[in-house]
């Protein structure tokens, strides 16, 4: 799928034209389109905002009318918190951007209305679909800076293999060009179980006997979950030498 | 599960307390800490910025440090964009707040550095994982507010009765009858850093004064990485004690 056009209808500040094209460029959402921009363009105020972004307001395309502004755009949604009686679908960018999405393959764009007022009902006409982001609904208020993050975030997390891997990254990653960094070996890892046990049952630590066998099993896993690295596993050797002989 | 915790440490610029506050009250996200916030507290640039969201200001809590701001806390995130070496499970708050999260039911907290700096390592040392924000890499710096807007849009659509239709059945089931086996509240860990890091300073462990630090970070990295249990902190205690005292 090709990123989201963005398309600004008549946006007012020239900070959120810049903190929009910031968005766009964390997300990699290239084309920005602008409807009337209220303070003309270019824009001083936007270029300041935009920081490393400016190049999509350099590219930007400055169209008089929405009208105009949607050309070779196959599927439009129009961003907005309202409801307004309009006879639309309802879609969340989640939605849109699902792997499989409604008209999947298209030149999609957004609309995002001026500051103030929102998108018309006349704009809204052109669209799709109404694209609605899920807010708490005592304080719906988003500014549209906020609505093109959310919006570009949910873009570029549904280009990634796999968005919602829950086991991804559960595993820490090890960096395999530092040998300090990577996995202890299971060796040394059971050398430093010999030692703790060791050491702790010189030092009368299992009060019970029977109780042993347990206790060194929870020990065990707790250090097995740290994921350690051979570093790691030298430090703990330091640590059970340094209790034992220290003072 | 109950709202994710928001914690500022060392916030620079009052607006983006106040735009930070915006974002938790758009997401339903109520409790704010800040630690050591540069321009003092209450900051009216804050307020002025919050604009429906005072409210959250108004109840936020000022701490001196981090350590005292983690109270009753017992799931850290430390929202990072950097690869800081730093051997840490890497999670997006997508996977964190997923139906069955690890840790579920527990307290959590997200961590938010200072504009310019981001969180120092010795910050992060107290965090069980590191909160990424998928972006594209090669405009990868997203501010203060963008990450806070992202984390609580995510926290606010988890919530929703289908948010996605994945599966995810991958994560440690919280035993929430078992308080045993429930997260370590942060004064628990605390404790016992403080514990093992006194009585290595009485064992004169810290071979040369000025690597204590570094290593502190380490060692507090990899037990933190073992997401202990109240009871493997005490078992911790118990082996720190028997070592020391043994023979």
């Amino acid at each position: 799928m090709t990123p989201p056009i963005f398309i600004l209808v008549r946006p007012q500040l020239g900070e959120n034209v810049g903190a929009v094209a910031r968005a766009m460029a964390n997300f990699g959402i290239k084309e920005l389109r602008l409807v009337a921009p209220r303070d003309g363009w270019p824009n001083p105020t936007a270029e300041a905002m935009a920081a490393h972004a400016t190049y999509i307001l350099d590219r930007a395309k400055v169209y008089a009318t929405l009208e105009d502004a949607v050309t070779g755009v196959q599927m439009l949604y129009a961003t907005t918190s309202r409801h307004r009686g309009i006879v639309k679908p309802v879609v969340t960018a989640r939605e849109i951007f699902s792997p499989l999405p409604l008209g999947g393959g298209s030149t999609t764009a957004i609309l995002f209305g001026p500051e103030r007022t929102g998108l018309t009902n006349e704009d809204i006409a052109y669209a799709d679909a109404l694209l609605t982001i899920p807010v708490h609904p005592e304080h719906a208020s988003l500014n549209i800076a906020q609505s093109a993050v959310i919006t570009g975030y949910e873009w570029w997390v549904s280009q990634m293999e796999t968005p919602n891997a829950i086991t991804r990254n559960h595993k820490r990653k090890p960096s395999e060009d530092d040998p300090n960094q990577s996995p202890a070996s299971k060796e040394e890892i059971l050398a430093l179980f010999a030692h703790l046990e060791g050491e702790l049952d010189n030092a009368g630590f299992w009060s019970v006997a029977e109780k042993r066998p347990g206790m060194v099993n929870n020990i065990r896993s707790l250090l097995t979950r740290a994921q350690l690295t051979g570093q790691d596993v030298r430090t703990l050797h330091g640590i059970i030498r340094a209790l034992k002989n220290g003072k």
